[in-house]
């Protein structure tokens, strides 16, 4: 995103009317965010009012937040923010430093109240709350290259139901076939890939930008072309807000699963579905199975449920810890039989790490072969995204 | 990294960080809207600094703006407003009337400025303007009814990638196949959805609830199973923003295409492409094109452009009115082939309605068989969603 167009905002303003939706007050015509010439950004937001002005988001410095739970002392680190200050004609702004190649995730605060950017169209929902994002691409292979759209063949994103007589009902899911599917005759091998809590099967395509990722590694040479199947990993939903009965608001309560159980007896559902709807190379070489948070700890539960189905098993800030007997003799029998790639990533700033630690402690132990990614940060899409452009560079190899 | 003490708000700052999102601020715990027994709308914000607050939405009676452009005075409906009131725990709230089925749009307007509901996830975007959403069904088969989400089979929504050689490039459709088509081996009729200016191929779907009216009409035997087709009708643009290389702003000059020569030129291009990879029922008679406002336009211009290709024509408020010989020679060719439905609908406060009459007198004049379907209110999605509604039981008897 170099340049953004801007329109006179009577026009707008006139013709959304016009148009049947709504367009309230001025401001409709600045630019922001704006990417300036030096990968710095400048953010804008017109409040006449307003008393103060932030932005915060996953592009500034973070800060560390202190506070007591139960008389213990807890510190964690959320996203920066910073002031804007307001001009003459009421436009508050701010411009970032010069920013390297990544999706950035921001909100205003006007007055001590979040608030959407009124100017720029590009939002996304991450459980219950929308955030503005952009990406920028400052070189060719930078993060944010891989997330943005480029000129090259594209696949296909296709949300069905299946239905999952385990679990007793039609479930919804999320399946990109690459360019070349739909006019080809060729098997291809598939990638179940996992969303956290709070998530749905739209998650990793929205948020993940796994089509854009998996378009741009697949023109590019570094990824074999693949089926990526983006299930619903919650066995008490069966599809995302709007999509199921009933328009539920998601929290962390009503949408993560803290038990892996339903996910993997119901789980030869979802691969009976794909193997008998697409064209799909057939055995383990040909089967990976990754997920984030909830997702990395059924990925690792999948793979012990059934060490002989997953060639490739990627744990992206989430794994079972290995705490009882009967999960190290899981663990024995996964590595008997062998995993091409047994991976796994986390965040060094991130809650989970200590249970990837213990994992890998085991694994040492008993010198079975896996690879391990630590990026910095914390529990956050951005390092997913990273995750997921790393992890499927490297399968079906 | 900055260090700030913070006493906010517990367990919402700490799960949502936690697990990657960024959530601002109290009152994430309010219900809003909240659906009473009555069916009356309960909306709510917390917001103590507040100054005014008031919610605007096409559940409101609407009202008349005036205003001079060009020394002309001129005055048009928008959608109604109402105040809001403070609690002492700064909440503000407004009830509204006992409502009828349908799927409403709001937004809040605090200090004088457009806000999101942040309790309500339900967002959609029409071309610029982000607002929040909510559908209520008082009984069954209202309007409401259409739109949710029922417990019955679910077709596949797919976006995908198809080339244009007369526009020389790849573009991006929407295809929603029905239920029971991945399993079965029948082949469907198809109803080409248009959509309006500023919209895209995700718009049919998202602000239409194409897949939900077409999936609820099906299940209770009032509409053929077809496949739907949205591609993107702005020849300038192969798709959506997010979706198309740049990560452009949609707006009304470019996002809409007054032209409708191009699209007429490469429309075949789509029909071989779905006639080539979905199992389709060859002929006009399995053949129907609709659209809103410039997509109804288009689906006037095509069914004079290909008159053999369609025997279904459906135009929401938006047609060519027949101001040449040329068209009303186009227009003799229709009806010499002679469409089983060729259909009117527009809304009786809609500025596009004297084109319609316009083009209704030269039908009444020639004797054309047509059916015409006025509603109230104006040009907007509210009125669109009914017409999808009764044109798809219409077609493919």
């Amino acid at each position: 995103m170099k340049k953004i167009l801007t329109t006179l905002t009577v026009t707008v303003v006139l013709s959304a009317v016009a148009f049947g939706q709504q367009a309230l007050g001025p401001g409709t015509g600045l630019v922001s965010p704006e990417i300036n010439p030096d990968n710095s950004v400048t953010f804008r937001l017109y409040s006449p009012k307003a008393i103060t002005v932030s932005v915060t988001g996953d592009f500034l410095p973070p800060q560390t937040i202190e506070y007591e739970m139960n008389g213990r002392k807890i510190s964690m680190a959320v996203d920066g923010s910073a002031e804007m200050v307001q001009d003459q004609n009421g436009v508050w702004s701010f411009t970032s430093e010069p920013l390297t190649g990544e999706l950035y995730s921001y909100s205003f605060v006007v007055n001590g109240q979040k608030a959407v950017d009124p100017s720029n169209i590009y939002q996304k929902r991450d459980v219950a709350t929308w955030v503005n994002y952009f990406t920028l691409s400052a070189e060719q292979y930078d993060k944010g290259y891989w997330y943005e759209v480029h000129d090259t063949p594209h696949g296909t994103v296709s949300k069905q139901w299946y239905n999952s007589p385990t679990l007793g009902e039609d479930r919804r899911l999320t399946v990109y076939t690459p360019a070349g599917y739909e006019n080809g005759k060729g098997k291809y091998p598939v990638l179940y890939l996992l969303h956290g809590s709070g998530g749905d099967e739209d998650a990793w395509n929205d948020l993940g930008r796994a089509a854009q990722i998996l378009d741009n590694l697949i023109a590019e040479g570094k990824a074999k072309p693949m089926i990526v199947v983006m299930p619903n990993g919650v066995y008490f939903n069966n599809a995302a807000p709007g999509l199921a009965v009933n328009m539920f608001q998601p929290t962390f309560t009503n949408s993560r699963s803290d038990s892996t159980k339903e996910i993997e007896e119901s789980f030869p559902d979802i691969i009976n579905f794909v193997e008998s709807h697409y064209r799909v190379a057939k055995g383990r070489q040909n089967r990976a199975v990754a997920g984030l948070s909830m997702g990395g700890r059924q990925s690792c539960a999948l793979s012990m449920a059934y060490p002989d189905k997953f060639g490739y098993v990627g744990m992206f800030s989430g794994v079972v810890p290995p705490e009882t007997a009967e999960h190290e003799a899981a663990l024995e029998k996964v590595f008997e039989v062998g995993p091409e790639l047994y991976w796994l990533a986390v965040g060094s700033a991130d809650g989970v790490k200590a249970n990837c630690d213990k994992l890998r402690a085991t694994l040492d132990k008993n010198g079975y072969p896996y690879e391990y990614y630590e990026s910095e940060g914390g529990h956050t899409w951005r390092n997913w995204r990273e995750y997921l452009t790393i992890f499927a560079q490297k399968i079906f190899r």
